[in-house]
């Protein structure tokens, strides 16, 4: 019997698409599924993709050339725990885990060690793009063994999406948990992306009053400018979308709580341990969770009044040109704050990671696809030790440019009560940033004062405590 | 020989002070330290203060009555998990170890359940009030085994700190890891207190241009006022320090690079955990991280123009108390956010804490105590249910009244060029908790076309998935 060239582990939507991806490319794939009736339906429904299924994890195994290339497309957590403990003692040294799930970097740098003891390659990888990513080709971003890579990345090359330029978006990320923090961030980024958006949808909507269908056009206008990504195409697409039940607008008819799954959290939380600066990503994670408490602000917005409304009295289209500015410029320095936390952790976990090619290969497949992408990969490319991608040229120049539309916008809103934690944070950062002296003087002194913490001084080196009585 | 009533290990500032403070009040104490030069150093200098010196762990623990009633007073972490482990087999059932550092409440609630296991009691407990407050009066938080407590309250009463009315500054709070819980929040207000100080700070210097005197007085105006607090005291104080090298203003030489050691950090990671939103507190956190790249805003500085400075063109007088507005109200939301999280927390780890006594107890000793608390405390007593403090009628008039002034700060602010990272998110906030229609509906429709995650419809219970194309 011949065997397969690769194993694809648990036939949820994920898993089963990067599976009918690989076997679209002329590969053999094995499946497998814990529950038998998975495996069924796939094969019933795709009868001649070419996938092989087994029912049972010893069968499954068998059926893989050597070294086995296995990957796994399981829930993060216990169940890729037990799905491990359960294929390792049938696995031979040299045999390829692929881990493409969600999984918290940590755990992935756990694995890699356990199962490097019995002298398997673990591999983390991140897989974005959702259900048809998966399927036609999705963003790839794998960290582990470099040699293990190397085993695998023919067949990673052939299924990931690719880039305007037709490069694959793939790359080797780097050692350990690098692929799963990379994707991590790419999550965390594109809850900010996201919440800058829902920001300029409020205010357009809140203080223009813009209809659904004029929404739609202002978001195809932008998608046709430095704006051109995914997610604003599809916001373009979602204001045209009408509600088959009551003919509305179906973005009308959406309840307005925003639900998460985790990944944005832990991309927040990394970068409190790191002791690296991300508000605009974290606000954006904490305003999905104030979104989340309806009745508490269905409540509260009958007892907090806000500013009087007062019909918008100034040129409506330049306020519309502001609005994408400052979207434009919130977004290149969450951007900015994602990169500096890539960096961060390339130094604390020694991944070497390459700033430039990570942002290639976020440039097709997955949801933060943009044009902008490419300026980033230039950036990198002009100055590889970059420590903020706000002082490349090109970037300096448009925060120069669309500085004023930024603090305009927020301006307006925080008059109008319109909330914008996104881009108010935003500003807040880029006044921070670019503040040769913060008042975190006046912090050093009362700890020293409370705590005996001490302070420097900025005349000579050392550290002081002063009597302050 | 006659045994004492409590031992303290760890002679460091807080465990000599606390130890000190319990002598004082008529207890024969046993003090321990690893190294004994510490605990020689102790007895020579404060010979009199009824200190009795041990020289092992064993001589330690034979020196204290039965129950025995030890306070741990050293470095959170491994040295804490090491000085359990000697100790504990030295121990006998019903003994009571009681740690007071500023320990992650994570590991408070293991070790207390090690201990069980063992016959013996832990408790957790949150001390505040630095050097001083250790020596003459904390607050104290303590949390555990309630018949534990009982055992060491009485102590606890004593040598606390006394609220205005004479209330002494100490309460059970609960099971568990609800003692170091409620003292991390704490230290997590005590951050968004002090980034907003600062803030205001950086208003009136860089708006103003007000000179130390004028800060100094100002700073006294607002200590007299509805802000009355140690910390707004100890900042008027700091206005008139004299830097003993340079003759100018202490302030003015002490470096702008605010450092931390934790706390904060854990309470925003534990709200992202909860998912309860604490975009105040946390931005405070980033304000400090950013702070510390001292390096990179002095070259950011250099490359990134703000806006022109523009003198100052208003009302000097009614801007100062636009500011004061804007600081208590942004204080208000901060400590809205920050008991919110204790409701998170109380409901996730059962710990059924009372907020209104958590409020008195901080009104003394602790680094954030302060007039209003009294009114948190209030609040909680006309509504033990409240869910928002913002919604108690004192503190919705409060917004009311505040809030143009906070939008007035923010706005020039934000126009100057000066980052409110702190008083940015605090309207951001309230608009955000006010408002009954927030645009995360646009946020579920992204997040079901590109990866069918569902969404709720405001018109009917379900989740509904669309076909966007």
């Amino acid at each position: 019997m011949s065997k397969q060239a690769i194993g694809v582990v648990g036939m949820a939507v994920m898993g089963r698409n990067l599976a009918l991806n690989i076997a679209s490319r002329g590969h053999a794939v094995s499946i497998y599924n814990r529950s038998r009736e998975k495996t069924d339906e796939v094969v019933a429904e795709y009868p001649d993709a070419g996938l092989v299924p087994t029912f049972s994890l010893q069968e499954f195994v068998d059926s893989l050339e050597s070294p086995r290339r296995i990957l796994l497309m399981v829930k993060a957590g216990k169940p890729t725990d037990d799905t491990i403990a359960a294929l390792k003692p049938l696995l031979a040294k040299g045999d390829i885990l692929i881990d493409g799930g969600n999984t918290l970097f940590t755990d992935t740098v756990r694995r890699a060690a356990e199962l490097s003891e019995a002298g398997l390659h673990f591999i983390g990888t991140g897989v974005s793009g959702g259900e048809e990513g998966a399927l036609k080709g999705p963003s790839i971003m794998p960290g582990g063994p470099r040699d293990a890579y190397d085993l695998v990345a023919p067949i990673l090359k052939e299924i990931a999406a690719r880039a305007p330029d037709g490069t694959p978006c793939v790359a080797y990320m780097g050692p350990g948990g690098a692929g799963h923090y990379v994707k991590m961030v790419h999550n965390g980024i594109e809850y900010g992306d996201m919440q800058l958006i829902a920001e300029s949808y409020a205010l357009l909507k809140g203080v223009l009053d813009l209809s659904n269908e004029e929404l739609a056009k202002v978001y195809g206008d932008w998608n046709a400018g430095e704006l051109d990504s995914y997610l604003i195409q599809i916001t373009a697409q979602i204001f045209g979308k009408k509600d088959e039940e009551t003919g509305q607008a179906l973005v009308d008819v959406i309840l307005d709580r925003a639900a998460q799954k985790g990944t944005g959290k832990w991309t927040s939380q990394s970068a409190l341990d790191l002791g690296v600066p991300l508000p605009l990503i974290t606000e954006s994670v904490f305003a999905r969770v104030l979104s989340s408490l309806k009745s508490e602000r269905v409540a509260a917005s009958k007892q907090l009044a806000g500013p009087a409304a007062k019909p918008f009295d100034g040129d409506r289209a330049a306020f519309v040109e502001s609005v994408r500015r400052a979207l434009y410029l919130a977004k290149l320095i969450s951007y900015a704050q994602g990169f500096a936390q890539l960096r961060a952790a390339s130094t604390e976990y020694d991944w070497n990671l390459d700033y430039g090619t990570i942002a290639s290969i976020w440039r097709g497949g997955c949801i933060i696809r943009a044009r902008f992408l490419e300026d980033i990969t230039r950036a990198f490319a002009a100055d590889a030790s970059l420590a903020n991608l706000l002082l490349a040229p090109t970037f300096a120049k448009v925060a120069t440019d669309y500085q004023a539309a930024l603090r305009e916008v927020v301006t307006t809103a925080v008059q109008a009560g319109v909330p914008v934690p996104g881009l108010a944070s935003a500003i807040a950062y880029f006044d921070g940033y670019r503040s040769e002296r913060l008042p975190a003087n006046l912090i050093q002194a009362q700890r020293d004062l409370f705590g005996a913490h001490t302070f420097e001084r900025i005349d000579r080196e050392g550290s002081f405590h002063a009597d302050w009585s």
